[in-house]
């Protein structure tokens, strides 16, 4: 489907496909308002903007309730051990139990499934999320869980509008990549978050984790703008050099910095155990 | 005085002096008890040790209500009016105005009056500072400023145990500096906090402001050991680059990090707009 | 034309096609003897390995003869002139009479003509270039001008293979990035030298200017690789804060590493006026 | 003695105190006419400005001529041997042999002893210095050998002088510190060169080797002020990480600056194996 033909679609089928994108009902109601788009970054920009602005906990809520439930062991390990070579496979069996018991640990914690934008990620990058975010307060799950469910969302809009050209998308607003100047490599499988001030206190609104090259590119969904004002990023960076038996001195390195406009925001670490730096990146 | 001589003295004269040097009859009486004392490390280790570890708040009080008032227009302008040159009266006379008007609303909010070791501030100095702790709760101003109550005690036992060798004292066992590399100079007149965590949440214990050469020597008095543990050090970085009209990316810089002994810990901050690094020091 | 068709080609057309793409008559001989090609990486391997392995002076002077004279005044304001707008006409006329002048100085200096890949250039960095070039020996020269050759060369292939897939081209071996850490945006215009050491002595072998992005990608041709060994950037950072009236503490950063294997090296430099860090970056 | 008396004494015995200090009939004989001295910086502050700037290579050479044979086993083993503990005898014998052919060796290649200021210096650190000085060019150590008799000149006043107060003396104007930042602790036993651009290329004129806090105080003699201008530090971080077994990326850290006028000059350095950062310090 083209964007044009999903704008000629009637109401209905419009809400069905929506609902097949995001289940949350307000948000369909609200979009199907605004249609016809000019093209995909039209689409993700409403649909983002409604989501963000004009939905609350209710329908971030009701759209997590209608997801599959793919947190139990056998939609795991559907989804993990084929991919996994068979001198892994034990460690991948653990590991996929270890992901199962945590799902349930979340769903016991919060009420809801644990809601993650899972493409591109390891089962071990999975676990480690959903373990850090098992430490966060309803509120701030509520905020981090319904921006991957905007990210889902838009990977669904790719497979919905496959002739589209989704290439328009940008890559999100907020980027960050952590160097180990100890040995020259990229510092892979921190935990990263994003938090801002609420009446004082410190808030994580996104959650992510170095990749293989010791960036996270989506802490944001794409086309997200971030409110201007004070943000923080916080880098686990004492788990990191402890699962290398490495004495460090810093437990966590946090980050303050300022939005001032619209712009990209690069905001790199290099991080060694004994010292660290970070500078504004382009 | 010799510490052997204060070491003679009767236990009512003993109790005397000690309560000149802090007024709090609990510390007084717990210090009597430990006479003699080997040296001046002796003698101030002790004094530290009592006051952190065996009294509470309300001794802490009782020693800041015994305290000369000297925050009030006319002490302070004895104080600081007589050292500043003509060409500054002005300011200067603004400036203590505005330190007696902050004294009075920090005694209005926390009850006692505000405690510093002055030694060595400017007026200017001194108005920041209680600017800054103004903002704290009353929880985290207690721990300030029975902090400051024993630097000021050291110096009077200084004043005391005059033919001491006082050189024996170290500096405090935290120390940071501040240099701009902007334009390679000290950052002068940053506040900087000392914090650690209670029950998650980061409470301020020692406050200070970057000297004319961006250091803080004395965020700890002299001798005091920090317990092992996470601890982190906020710099009020927003202040000093807006204060130069220079648009910077951090509102802050907090540098968590580790304290794993007893050794000395210097974490400098080398700073420009947009961007800084950190490191162990020595 | 697509590679297989270039295999087919008779010697002769063969000959004459790699003549006009480098004017070397040593290197198209031996050229000719290494078809054919299986795709376009394979091409440029061959044609680099033979340019900086098999060829020499003689054979490197030959083919600036054979170069299209570009740098008189006549060609540069066809080149430059029309892409400037109206209101920067007459700095561009300037510019223009400048790069004139530094082509004729340089051809005065060297015995041949002033060889650059200018593709994505603007006469400023052009111009910028040429001044700094003007500076070196003749045998730093040579092989700077060579190397710029086997750019200028690798394009023309690509004018004639235009049906190749020319996306299999990898980036230089070697890149950096300047960021100006006092303002948060890229070091632009920074002349960027790459030296070896001969005989003691540190030999330029190939010079670049950042762009707007900061960055030089191109120091050496695609798929060129480094000798494993000791290297040094040189960084005109001096001149850089000079042209903004800035007082900087370092005329040069100059950054000697080592090339280990045959990976991407990316060395950038966070540079202010009086502090600057580099790292191994990915 | 005090400086009074000193300036007291006949011009025989005045010329015969100071060729004690420093073997040089040139310096002796211009020294002489520069009494009276009103304080001890007034005396440094002369003999070196006679040293640096009245004498040539011939003066210098005659005073290494003049000096005790110090670096021949016997006296090696004399200064060394005693110092060190039974258990570390044996490696200190090695040390001292090693030593004492370094020593025979520099003789052999330049002509003259080898001249240090050796004050402070473990046996091993006179050996890492003998060894890195055998590389200069005879230009080089004759600059680094006179500027070790002024600081050991200087020594010997102190010895004459007994009754000054030596305190007045500065710091050398140019100091140095290294920080391993992969450690936490000071890059010991690291090799410092000043360079100075002599006709297009860097000469060292001073050499010095971290101590035990990562430090070089003394690159240049007391009072010593370098003339503004341009200036490269070089330490040579490719042995420190070698000796560890460490793969580093940096062979040396070179660090150009520009000394603009009489302050002090602090350019440390933080080093890790793929990292380094500097900063004009205070």
């Amino acid at each position: 489907m083209t964007i044009k033909a999903f704008n000629k679609l009637g109401k209905a089928e419009k809400t069905k496909q929506l609902l097949a994108c995001c289940g949350s009902s307000t948000w369909a109601d609200l979009m199907v308002k605004q249609f016809p788009f000019s093209g995909e970054a039209d689409l993700v920009n409403a649909a983002t903007d409604v989501w963000y602005n004009q939905c609350n906990s209710i329908d971030w809520l009701e759209s997590f309730t209608n997801h599959p439930k793919i947190g139990d062991l056998k939609s795991l390990t559907n989804k993990f051990a084929g991919k996994e070579q068979a001198s892994v496979a034990a460690a991948s069996k653990k590991t996929i139990k270890a992901l199962a018991d945590a799902n349930a640990a979340y769903e016991a914690k919060f009420g809801f499934i644990f809601i993650v934008c899972a493409t591109g990620k390891t089962a071990t990058e999975m676990l480690c999320l959903l373990e850090d975010r098992l430490s966060n307060t309803i509120g701030e799950e509520l905020h981090i869980a319904m921006g991957e469910q905007m990210k889902i969302t838009i990977l669904r809009f790719q497979k919905l509008i496959t002739e589209g050209d989704w290439r328009v998308l940008k890559q999100g607003q907020l980027t960050t990549h952590v160097l180990d100047t100890s040995v020259g490599k990229p510092g892979i499988g921190i935990s990263v978050r994003l938090q801002i001030p609420v009446n004082g206190v410190w808030q994580s609104i996104a959650q992510g984790i170095t990749n293989s090259d010791g960036r996270v590119g989506d802490l944001l969904p794409a086309q997200k703008k971030l409110a201007h004002g004070n943000y923080k990023l916080v880098f686990d960076t004492g788990s990191y050099f402890a699962a290398q038996k490495i004495k460090g001195f810093y437990p966590e390195v946090e980050i303050q910095f300022i939005v001032f406009d619209d712009a990209h925001y690069h905001v790199p670490l290099l991080v060694n155990p004994f010292g660290y730096s970070t500078y504004r990146g382009s």
